[in-house]
């Protein structure tokens, strides 16, 4: 086990009716707020009455950023920090999936820097002073809630980037099973693959010795594969949200990560290429590739722990690492195919003729993946197999 | 799964040679520190030596209060306080086990109280402000190093009791598996018992709907289980050290006990009252003591819950719920002997002339436990029963 910090300070409140408590957080940190939030559904379903309301309630003024699209643009981010900037806001609350917190995140980081924030994204800049953040969730998926991470797209230059900084972690966030009854099932079915994605790119690595961490992420994976069927056909029911809501924020605030040297982001780094271009529901494009991703990088080496996840999460027995590990793969494929996820990128209509530019955009900065390295001509292959 | 709050805000400086941090951690708090240890210990291996040298660097000066024994006393709480109202202390730094960071943790409460600090355990007091503290872990068990409990036991009176507060959790603790390289068997098994009945407290509740925290637990107590008969045969296995004293922190911050009204606390409880009159090492008297108590409280409403212990434990295939239950706890005692830990009272001199005194303080403030309430003639029959 390596060394590692472990520090999460993001306080979660979670349950029915925890909205209610909004007002006290925020005042801890300012009177002005920007609301940030997605389409109209808030508005719909009654969450943005409510939260107003409690607003209003604690004299807390705001002001609003709507239309947050899934893959967040850069120019959400520009007319967000405009918008912080006219109207002097202490706190960015933000209302939504991971798409919206992490757009409030990269306002928060882009507030006090002088130059265009996507410089944050393309490492020409450092996050130094950050505006606090809170959110209120509204889909299980992405853990941007409790951690610190942000990803962005850029539509002119057809990137999608990550950063990252503790002081972005939100200070507090509302996990209200409630709010995500009304998440359709491919959005729902596309959250569970990213909580276990999220598992696997901590989970697979080349370290040794990390059983506790292993072991914790292996229970965060069973809670997926348990109730990612239920949530198809009982939408409303409060246990399997509630399971993979905590579950999403668990999969990436650093706890099952502990001890590692960083993990294996090389499938979420292909990822964001194909959602770059082609705006493709992040889970879905997971759902793809991963099965893919755990084939091309099985070999003598990476077989002991794909055999560890075969036998210790669908029960394989067979004895031989590779064989187990073929077959662990295998039901992985199933059961993403189970949950009405794609299993190849034609089926949701992507041709071969922008892999070059993917693999060499997932590439950027050099090699990715720790589990096994990958070039831009493995990524290339990674994503013919995957067609 | 019950509505819950999560915040634990303790940072975790985790790994070899990480005391280098000290200074600058402390820094953040204030100039003045109370350095708080037990035995002779630190000053034999080196650590006490190391700890200066790193306060000196930074500046920091400290007055010390040392011989803080196991199952620590008020009198040494009191001593702690009047040194700090002396000498101005800014932060309190707690090098040592449970024990001590338990001391530390009554002395930062009782410092601003004008009364005995031992009101706060008789509930004659409420926690309100408290002093800074940090700990420097040397052995892994009771997981105050990431929590805001204390237990502290009063000699005068024969009582051992808790109190706690969320402001009281450390600033920050030090985990160097390497400082648990000296701990003793005898030490280091109870440890592990202390840690796995932490989890057992927070998993056999009547609540429904808690599979991720259950699935989590499950890891810690499975790293539990296979690192425990490791350490006995290699005290100075890095990787045994490490995964356990990570394990203890995860056991009791807070985390597999999110969305359960409050665990059953019953066992722990009964075995305050043995080691308040005895001085037993706590993690003997729960082993002991847990098997018995589990077997008691065996019927047809618990057995489901002992049951999915047993199966995704032990391995138990056993379809009937009771017979699997009994199978489990049967494994679990076998486990804690295999560890060299007691399994009845009189296998360390305790005789049953104060069985219903401690029945009696068991049950200071009313029934007991949760997942089947407890009182003074249940817990006398359990104490009979563990004789």
């Amino acid at each position: 086990m390596r060394n590692f910090t472990y520090e999460t300070s993001t306080r979660i409140l979670f349950g029915k009716n925890r909205i209610a408590e909004v007002g006290t957080e925020v005042l801890k940190y300012g009177t002005k707020v920007l609301l940030a939030y997605g389409g109209g559904s808030i508005k719909t379903n009654g969450l943005y009455d409510k939260l107003t309301e409690v607003l209003k309630a604690s004299q807390i003024e705001y002001v609003e950023l709507s239309g947050i699209q899934p893959n967040p643009r850069i120019e959400s981010v520009r007319k967000g920090i405009k918008l912080c900037r006219d109207n002097n806001v202490q706190f960015i609350l933000a209302v939504g999936g991971g798409s919206v917190i992490d757009c409030a995140k990269a306002i928060s980081m882009g507030l006090d820097y002088n130059g265009d924030p996507w410089d944050f994204f393309v490492r020409k800049a450092k996050i130094k002073h950050v505006v606090p953040i809170g959110s209120i969730l509204t889909i299980a998926a992405t853990g941007s809630e409790m951690n610190g991470n942000t990803v962005i797209s850029n539509e002119a230059t057809l990137e999608k980037r990550a950063a990252g900084h503790s002081s972005l972690q939100p200070r507090f966030s509302v996990l209200d099973p409630t709010y995500t009854f009304s998440v359709n099932k491919w959005q729902s079915a596309s959250g569970v693959v990213d909580v276990m994605s999220h598992i696997f790119e901590q989970y697979f690595t080349q370290d040794k010795g990390t059983f506790v961490q292993d072991a914790m992420a292996e229970g965060i994976l069973k809670t997926c594969i348990h109730y990612g069927p239920i949530l198809l056909n009982e939408p409303e029911n409060y246990e399997a949200r509630a399971n993979l809501m905590w579950a999403s924020s668990l999969a990436l605030n650093g706890l099952t990560g502990t001890g590692k040297l960083f993990g294996d982001w090389a499938t979420h780094a292909i990822e964001h290429e194909v959602s770059a271009i082609y705006d493709l529901t992040h889970g879905a494009g997971l759902a793809i590739l991963f099965p893919v991703w755990m084939h091309y990088v099985l070999d003598e080496k990476t077989a002991p722990k794909l055999a560890q996840y075969s036998r210790n999460i669908w029960g394989v027995t067979e004895g031989d690492d590779v064989k187990a590990a073929q077959q662990g793969i295998q039901l992985t494929r199933e059961f993403f195919s189970s949950l009405g996820m794609p299993s190849a990128l034609g089926q949701v209509d992507i041709s071969a003729d922008k892999l070059d530019q993917m693999a060499k955009g997932a590439c950027a900065f050099g090699a990715i993946g720790m589990f096994k390295k990958l070039g831009p001509a493995d990524v290339k292959e990674i994503l013919q197999k995957a067609m």
